[in-house]
């Protein structure tokens, strides 16, 4: 088998040919809808953020000068004019000397640039508060434009948007946002063997899984995963499908038949339709060698191996950042937007030399250390393994394995 | 503010509290609608998975008896009866001596026990098959069951469905499952100084973040949010606003006006509802010690502080436990099913005894060594500071900081 491996591509070679597909169109949706979408547009502010300087604390307002030097056993003391009410902006000016009651949130008056604690203040008779504290300069203030600045871009176009982003986008009133349209992926299944999940299999049948599987990482990865059904492992069958869907998708997802023939099937069947270029057959990945990639027209087709375990793997490797190309996100190979979790291995595991290795980890977590991670074997056409599964240990393709007791990072899935 | 403390809970005591909430209802969704909600019951499978025997690889299906001492230099010669295909139950037996050509996929006839995989054989004349490897039983073969057995439970109730368990429903024929409904979770925001994201604040006036940062984090744990509406701190119109959401929804999120005073006004309005419990008021946690959860009837209320920051955390913390909670997540409180990295922490960072401390970070990659993980200063006010981290470092109640260069878990946002 070692020879098939000249012809395979590595999987940083694949993701750079992925990375030459344009995301999906723009449209825009309603701010309350936008949380993970990916905003297509850089984002400028019309306005500072905050407007003026407000308090992060209850206290009082004033000019820092007028602080300087105050301690508990040498206090200042000045004069209170005024309250500030959370929903007013003050519409007086502090004198030396003077201070104004501010609740937390509440815009500094004209002439304050600071804000002592109420906690470090006592409030005497006629209107004269202690203070025993030295503030300096923007003390206990959010200052006007600190969080955005007129004219400043505040958000790039390809940011995947958080709850955080979410409120900045309310803090400014942005209520509609342009972002990648969702792309819209077929999911084809090939199979002599398959049936539909709601059909009893006839004995030699199965139902199909992959189509599930594949359609919820899809969707995890920001995808819209279109189920276009079964079909038979023929090569015009299979060239009619992928023709059909590339119609009115954006990208289609193929699980193959896994038998030796198949793959020989699906790439006569990718090739019939004008415009295709095969760009990948085998990639030097376990598992996932039997992958294969296309570009019809501008479209991708990726097509997975058959074997539940390996599909997966394959979609999670390189289907998901695929879907986060297509729907634009700036991030879509860096691999700290996945979730890692540093663990201990609890036995050696092998590898052979020249391919990637993804294996099956289960977690034990270990009070005062690494949680330990689990080899969980069994062969890629079970669905136990990725079941009892925690995530994946990477093993590159220039190591033979990795020693037990080693400190591994785990990709959750 | 020492003496606060003393009345205060700490984490792990709010979590106990949160953890005495019941899950709410149970309904069924469609398989391909299960992805990532929760299972109601125990699903036990109704067949075997596999329902027989089969190939892990394209070869001979034989007895591993018939293969035993065979190899490079002493082949074994079969007699190939057969050729299976993927789709058909075989019909046949295999005597001793006997094999049969079978795909990956297909299932094994009654007399094979094994699979040799074609690149051990060569197919001579005569339909006699030369093997040059032993294999034993059961090798290359899924076995009859090995997925699942009938009868055996495959699922726990509580399970979050991944998408490879939704590949198990879909190997089972499970369409219709089980599960928890979405707690549907009313959100309000309370302060004099708020107005709807739509509309421009008049001077003194701000735009409501917190409703739907707080929107966005309860969907992402599994929650229905639902906005209703913004509140005046006044005690009457919150009683009215808590007691009105509390009738048709699972659950109530609060976020204040952050002013000293609010707290109080949010308490004494809980407290005017028939039935209604406060758990807690304030918890030992920075930012988020102005925390509050009621029981009302058998729902929680939680009243998160106003600052934008700190409003954040506390969902983060435990407002997306709780969803988790109530949508009968068996790991509701367990912190693996939350994104974690390893890194490395690039400076000193104090804290107070006495309180747990949640650090934003901004991470850093650094090639060859763990990520920089550079804490994130700014007031709780700022939504900056959370739109520069990455995620947050944890500060146990007994620690009085972390040294720079050590080595800690950082919790993706």
């Amino acid at each position: 088998m070692r020879q098939d491996f000249l012809e395979t591509k590595s999987r940083k070679e694949v993701e750079a040919l992925l990375a030459e597909f344009a995301p999906v169109s723009v449209g825009t949706v309603d701010f309350s809808e936008a949380c993970w979408r990916v905003l297509a547009q850089d984002l400028v502010s019309a306005e500072d953020l905050p407007v003026g300087s407000r308090s992060s604390m209850d206290g009082y307002a004033l000019s820092a000068r007028d602080s300087f030097g105050a301690s508990e056993s040498n206090p200042a003391y000045l004069e209170c004019i005024r309250t500030i009410e959370v929903n007013r902006f003050p519409d007086f000016s502090l004198a030396s000397g003077e201070c104004a009651w501010i609740p937390t949130g509440g815009f500094l008056p004209q002439g304050a640039d600071s804000v002592v604690m109420v906690e470090y203040t006592d409030r005497l008779g006629g209107g004269t508060i202690e203070v025993r504290q030295s503030v300096a300069p923007g003390e206990n203030v959010m200052a006007k434009g600190e969080d955005a600045a007129a004219g400043q871009v505040v958000l790039r176009a390809g940011t995947r948007l958080r709850p955080q982003e979410v409120g900045l986008l309310a803090a400014l009133g942005i209520v509609s946002v342009p972002v990648y349209r969702r792309p819209k992926v077929a999911i084809l299944s090939t199979g002599d063997e398959l049936v539909p999940v709601e059909e009893k299999p006839a004995p030699g049948q199965i139902r199909d899984v992959n189509s599930y599987t594949v359609a919820a990482l899809v969707e995890e990865a920001g995808g819209e995963a279109v189920h276009c059904g079964l079909v038979k492992d023929d090569r015009e069958a299979l060239t009619e499908a992928v023709a059909r869907a590339l119609e009115d998708h954006d990208a289609v997802v193929l699980s193959g038949g896994s038998s030796k023939g198949t793959g020989d099937v699906t790439i006569e069947a990718l090739e019939a339709i004008p415009g295709a270029e095969i760009l990948v057959h085998g990639i030097r990945l376990s598992p996932g060698k039997p992958t294969i990639l296309a570009r019809i027209g501008d479209k991708p087709v990726l097509g997975l191996p058959g074997q539940a375990g390996s599909a997966q793997v394959v979609m999670a490797v390189l289907g998901q950042p695929l879907m986060r190309r297509l729907a634009g996100d700036g991030r879509a190979f860096d691999e700290s937007v996945r979730s890692w979790r540093r663990a201990r291995l609890a036995r050696n595991v092998g590898s052979r030399q020249g391919r990637e290795d993804y294996v099956r980890v289960r977690l034990e977590l270990h009070k005062g250390d690494l949680p330990l991670a689990h080899p969980v074997m069994g062969k890629s056409g079970l669905l136990r393994t990725l079941l009892q599964s925690d995530g994946l240990l990477r093993i590159p393709e220039e190591a033979e394995g990795v020693r037990e007791g080693a400190e591994v990072d785990i990709w959750i899935l």
